[in-house]
Formats: structure tokens, sequence, C-alpha cells
């Protein structure tokens, strides 16, 4: 702080340095800035898990000061990034997701794959079901040195989770992590997000006890590139061998998909280790057709867009639907409604009128 | 036409009648206006199917001074609206749509049911698919005195159609009509649109030969209640047996609905007119079920309440994307994205503040 006298403030005048403390403040704290972000780009590019782990930290945070350096080291890591294969993992409670990541990410980890496992589940929080937030799961592959976990981001709502978890997978990318597993509860909206930002989508799925009729979501199973059938061991194969061939039967009966890509259906033991060698290669056979037909491509294409259309649609809603004029009018056009005295497109009209006032 | 004075425009004058001529011309108008809106809503009560005819002609219009009579019309009706059992009814071009809608809308106008049959189709004024349109099928309903057959508005969007069959869908109800069949094609975005405003949704389909692996778009079967396989006559028969086991199994496989109906598989012959009185009944046993539970009237107010904020949010967009602005920075967002030179979430974020500068 200097001493300031009224003169010092007059217009026109400087202090003898010929910048004027605030602003040289300012280019201090933003030198600072940029070396920050210079350091951890560099520490990414050098694959230090350190360094991306901080990173990320900055891209989940929601102060502006962190956003602002969150947004600088997304655009220097930008031309490094979208080079890795991007799995969608999901499944409900109880299919064996984490043991089924731990045992195909270490297969990866070993044959010399950088492993990067996210995860998307806006319900954490609230549930604190976050597979990945149990320190105690997932041992070997937390050690692995190709792997990097990184549990889910905490978020009030889908969209903030499904922006911070896209511009991780930006920051693992640079940071040299070829495949990347992110992984969804399968119980919400949270798979279309996931859906939307990977190039395959795995489905895990129980074998018996009507297992596969329930909590899962409508519409995951036309999603799915594959279903990977878990726990296909001991007295479980039997039932496993069976679901296999209805699933197969059901899937055949979908439309057939953009990417020319038959969904198939697989079993495997996470636990026995069984069976994740084949996912593997099911995913290969699937990134090889669809890299050569061009679909690999022009897909990831079509998600940046609609995540640009989606960011957008979002953000003009939130603005209508948090305005004080609509707060206090929808409720009563929504019992108008209910009572049959409007229709939806009068009340609809009514409230529009009312916002763009 | 009046010749006006300076006095007469004078404020606080008035002619000698004590009203000025411009505002006697806009009572005037405005009482033969209420006369037809009145004439129309009386016509329509009695279930005059010309009242009704001329108020769909009006909400179909895009001429303001018709929108503004049909708003009143449907705002009068509204009290009378409501009381029908809408179905939907789906199926690729050539599973014989139009053929099962004379069976089975002929099966309901014979027992006494008032029918009104509608079409959603906002490809048929490109594509000239509207089977409606095609003014030789139908005959015998058509003829009905039961019976009242719409073609799809012509409507260059989906949700300008939208609209307009919701807004019909009030009008026939109004005049009595008490069962509606709603027909779309089956290979778009209407389906969805048909299902949200629909009671019951069948899905047509075609037994042997893959039909049912074509054509039709993912996600329609998981919001059918009924597949309903088509054609099931002469050597027909044993493949749409063979097609009625597998889609049962495959429908075993999805989860419940939130009515807690269970989707049937059934087979008919519109040609030879068998298995349209099962359908009829698997409808009635739908309809018994789920206004037993609630269900029925709860699923109503979620769709007004989808379309209150449906419309909303397309009038946001549609602001948004036919700003001049954003016809600008658009189409370079786009391709800086295409480069990886931004992101999505930074592409958005510039062009929101263009927006709301």
């Amino acid at each position: 702080m200097s001493t300031k006298s009224a003169l010092s403030e007059a217009e026109g005048t400087r202090p003898e340095s010929g910048i004027n403390p605030g602003a040289a403040k300012r280019i201090r704290d933003s030198r600072r800035k940029e070396l920050v972000v210079e350091e951890l780009v560099n520490g990414i590019l050098k694959g230090s898990k350190t360094a991306l782990g901080q990173a990320i930290t900055l891209v989940e945070s929601n102060q502006p000061k962190h956003q602002e350096k969150a947004a600088r080291i997304i655009e220097k890591s930008l031309p490094f990034a979208n080079k890795s294969l991007r799995i969608g993992i999901t499944g409900v409670p109880g299919v064996g997701k984490s043991t089924f990541i731990e045992a195909f990410g270490s297969y990866l980890a070993n044959s010399g794959k950088k492993v990067g496992v996210l995860a998307v589940d806006p319900t954490s929080s609230v549930s604190g079901g976050s597979i990945l937030g149990d320190k105690t799961r997932m041992e070997t592959l937390v050690n692995h040195k190709n792997a990097f976990i990184r549990p889910s981001p905490s978020g009030d709502a889908l969209g903030g989770v499904a922006k911070k978890t896209r511009e991780t997978i930006i920051l693992c990318e640079a940071a040299g992590f070829d495949t990347l597993l992110i992984e969804t509860v399968g119980v919400g909206q949270s798979e279309t997000t996931v859906h939307s930002m990977t190039d395959f989508f795995l489905l895990l799925k129980l074998a018996g006890a009507g297992d596969e009729l329930q909590g899962i979501k409508r519409g995951i199973m036309e999603m799915a590139d594959a279903i990977v059938i878990n726990k296909a061991d001991g007295d479980n194969i039997k039932p496993a061998e069976k679901a296999r061939s209805e699933f197969r039967r059901a899937l055949h009966l979908y439309p057939a998909k953009a990417s020319g890509w038959t969904p198939k259906v697989l079993l495997c033991s996470a636990y026995e280790n069984t069976g994740i060698e084949e996912v593997w290669n099911l995913i290969s056979e699937f990134q090889e057709q669809t890299k050569a037909s061009g679909h690999f491509s022009s897909k990831r294409q079509e998600q940046n867009k609609f995540w640009l259309l989606q960011t957008i649609n979002e953000h003009l809603k939130r603005r209508f639907y948090q305005h004080p004029k609509i707060k206090e009018l929808l409720p009563l056009q929504l019992t108008a409604l209910e009572k049959n005295e409007t229709t939806a497109f009068e009340a609809a009209a009514l409230l529009l009128k009312a916002y763009e006032k």
C-alpha cells in the first residue's frame, strides 16, 4: 500500500515509476497467475499426475480466480488433447463396476496403456454413493504407475458436473492418458451425459434373479455398444449364458446404429479376472471399424457441437426460470393448467410476454 | 373511412355519437368476430362436423386474425375438453397403418364410439407421404356418421404441428369425439411428440423379412404400450407368431413402466378384420387399470406441464439462434470447435455474452 496524497490521485498524474500502484499489483498478479498456469501446463504435458491433479482441482473449483486459471490451462492443453479412446461404463449399484474397472483398468495399464478413470455422478454428494470415493477399492489400480484415478466432481447440477468432466478429459489427454474409463451409476440422467462424451459405451449387467430388469433407466440399453454380463463365475455361469442369449436376441430387435456397429454381448468375471481381454478386443475392433469408416471422428465433432448447443440452451433456460417475474407467475399458470383453465400454449405465451417486457 | 377534422382528433373531444369512427369500426369488427366464434363454438358443442372442421381450419391458419379467433374458440371449448381417450398409432410406411385405422376406427364407430382420426406428420408436405391426405383410403370410415377424419396440418416445424394437433384434440373433444386416433409415420421425431400427447401408444409392426429391424427409430419400441403385428393372415400367420414371441421376450427385458402397465404384443389382420376387437379390449384394460391407479390423470397433468415448458424452451432457443449476431458468430465458433481451437464451453460463453449485450 502506498500513502496517497490528493495530488497523486489527480487525473493525468502518475507516481514516479510511471505506473500506478493498482496497475502494478494487477500486473504482478497476472504474471504470478501466468506462472502457475505455465508450470501446471508443463507438468501436465510431461505426464505429471500431481500437476494433472492440481489442474483438475482448479477446473472443479467454483471460485472465479480458479476458474480463470483453469480456462487458461485448458486453452494451452487443447492442442494436445482429443487423442484418447473414451470409454463410458455404466451399470446399477451392485453390478460390480469398481471391481470391473479395477480388473479392466489393470489389464490395460499392464499392457502399457495409460489409463485415466473418471466418474460422473451428480448424486454422490447426496447419497454418498460414489464408488470411487471409497478409498478402499481399486487398490491395485490406484497405485499403478500407468493409472490416474479421479473421483466424481461434486456439483449441484448435472450440467456443472458435465462441464467439469469434459474439461478433465481434455487435461487427462494432454497428460498422455490414452484410454479413459468414464464411470456412471446407471440410474439417472448421467448416462445420457456420459454417452454424449464417450466413443464407446459399455453396459454392465448381472444374470438371473430378475436383476437385468430392475433399476436401469429406460433407453440405456439402446445406447450400449456392448453389454458385459459380470460375475459370470461359479454357479452363475449357466444363468449368465442364458442371459447372454436373451440380450443378444433383444439387441437383434433394435434398429441398426448410425455407426454401423452391431452391439455385442460378452461374459466376464471381474472377480476371477476372466473375459477381461475379450472386452478389450471387442473395443479395439470397434475402434478400428469406426475409425476406418470415419464415424469415430464425425461422432466426436457431433459431440462437440452437442455440448456447445446444450450449454447455450441450459443457460437460456436458467435465465428464464430464475427471473423473479417467472418465479412468481409460473406456479399460478401451472395451477390454471391443472384446472384446465388455460392451455399449455396460452400459458407459455403469457409467461414469455412477462419475461420479455 | 371517415373524413377527419383537426377538431375531431383533439384530445377530449368526440364526434356527436359520443364515439369515434375508428373505435366504432373496431367494436363492430370485434362483435362480428365474437359472433363467428360463438357460432362455431355452439356448432362444435352440438357435435357439428362442419363447425369442427371450420374451427380446425382457423387453428391451422397462420394468419393473426384467424389465430385470434382460434384462441377464443379454444378458450370456450376448454371446459368441455379432456374427456376422450387419446390413442397414438405409429409404424413405418408399408406396415398398413391406414388399413388398420380404417378397420379399428370402423369397429369403434360401429360400437357407438365417436371416433376422431388425426395425423401428425411434419414431413408430409415434403414427401407427400401423408396417408390421410390420400383421399381414396379409409373410404368406409370417412363416411361413417360417428367418425371425423382430419389430415395432417401442414407446418414447417414439428413444434407448429404439435401445437395445432394439441389444439385440434381440444376441439374434437369438445365436439364429443370420445376416442381419438392420432397417427404418425414412425420414422422421425414426431413419435415422441405424439407419445407426449396421447394416453396409449400403439406400435404397428410387420413380421418376417427383417422388417421389424428396419426403419423404426430407436427408442420407439420403449414407448409402446402395445405392439400389434399387422398382416397376420394367410402364409404370414406363422412368421407373425414367431415375431410375437420375439417381441414378447424383448419387451420382457425392458424396465417396468411408470404406469405399472406391462406392454403386450398382439396379432391382427386389418385386411381380414381379425384381432381388431382384441386390440380394443387391451386398450380398455389399460384404461381401467391406469384410471384406477390414478396414473391416467397424473400422466395428462404431466403432459400439460411438458408442453408448457417445451413451448417456452423452444421460444427461447428460436430467439437466440435467429439473432443476427448469433447467426454471424455461431458458424465461426463451430469452425473453431472443429479445429479444436476452442472448447464447447468457451464458445458457448462467447456467444451468450454477444447475445446478452
